[in-house]
């Protein structure tokens, strides 16, 4: 047995990096997920700032999920390529991605990421990810 | 004082983020700069193959050094944008990001970045990255 | 003198290339400029669908005068970068280009554009750009 | 009938959009296409240099044909995507577009597109291109 969102949970379960870094899936709805992230260090650039690296894992953690979250039981994904813009510095109390489904065809599907930066109770959007999900 | 190259490994050296994933700053010449990780529990994903958010982290430093080994000496960079193709699972006992500068213009650096999985002495590109830099 | 919108008309209207495929600049507003295109021959690739180099080019522009719209006069415009998805087969009567600005900062802008088919009064979504401007 | 050469000379003559810019597929070789454009009026943007459009779709294509090239015969090719980065003003007697494939997989190729200006016998590189191309 197993809803989408349970499945998507355990697959997120089964990422380790998502736990260095602390990153926890908030929620699943079909082809949106929000994965959030507390800011501390061990996560930072040179500027102190979150590292972009760390800004597009969870970006693309919540792209990729969101594509599983529109497909059959069984299917897995595997990130294809994606861009993103890194729009200001990641700084704040806490990162919150937040992704959609673009287009869910039979082979692929693209998804839409925007990662916000929260900050004395304000968010302020800091990177927007497009991304290409093969299935298999 | 301190060379071009000092400048890079003292910025390198702020970065706690790649001290988390245990990245290293292997070699620094001009407009080229290769990255190098320890393939290790702590930074895979649910199939266990290296997190996409690694291999772009590694990817994205060392495209984003490479643009600031051209450039004079007190000006920063930081990614405006990458693009990042991810070609096979990355496994094996260690991850090389090279990169190189295909244009270094006078606000922007576009910067290309292979990433190599290294197993039994054999190497295999695993991703493959195309950014922009900007300069302050 | 000139308002916003009559500058981006004029420039526009020296863009010799959109003339060719028959773009039309339909809207202007700040931070989102709508083109449109009717699909015709001349304009098509292989399997008769319109060419991934036409759709880019409403998109792109669309894009690129969304970002000028929201600049002083006399702040040029000049796309560093773009990143397409083509979501599905470009075909109808009409292509629609609809952007709008992501990010407006101090050298560069972050634009997005979907372009959608119209056919039978009926919109579908086939292209979506995200792009990063530069100004000069 | 067929050589791999033919086909893709059979499918570029379908495209009559680039027929309308007089784009000529110039050579053909397994994983790796040139496409040569001459340079004119109709083909420009507002400041006078070949519009993104125009580099756009001779890179596009020229990728595309290069994933076609290592494809068994009836396979179709379809752009899922590209970026390319803009590096220098698009100026000059010609356009070249030099294209090479990354990775072929069985459902995607990863192809790469450079295109050059050429002025008086010499090339510059003005764009880049990296895209994902799908099969079917």
């Amino acid at each position: 047995m197993g809803s989408m969102e349970q499945r998507i949970r355990d697959s997120f379960g089964k990422q380790d990096f998502t736990k260095t870094i602390g990153a926890e899936l908030v929620s699943v709805a079909p082809g949106s997920v929000e994965v959030r992230l507390a800011v501390r260090s061990g996560l930072l650039q040179q500027h102190g700032f979150v590292h972009a690296g760390v800004v597009s894992a969870i970006a693309d953690t919540a792209a990729g999920y969101a594509a599983m979250s529109l497909l059959s039981e069984g299917t897995e994904v595997l990130t294809a390529e994606f861009k993103i813009n890194l729009l200001s510095p990641a700084r704040g109390e806490q990162l919150v991605a937040r992704s959609r489904v673009i287009r869910s065809g039979k082979q692929l599907t693209v998804s839409a990421c925007d990662v916000f930066a929260v900050s004395g109770g304000e968010e302020k959007c800091v990177a927007t990810l497009l991304g290409t999900i093969a299935h298999r």
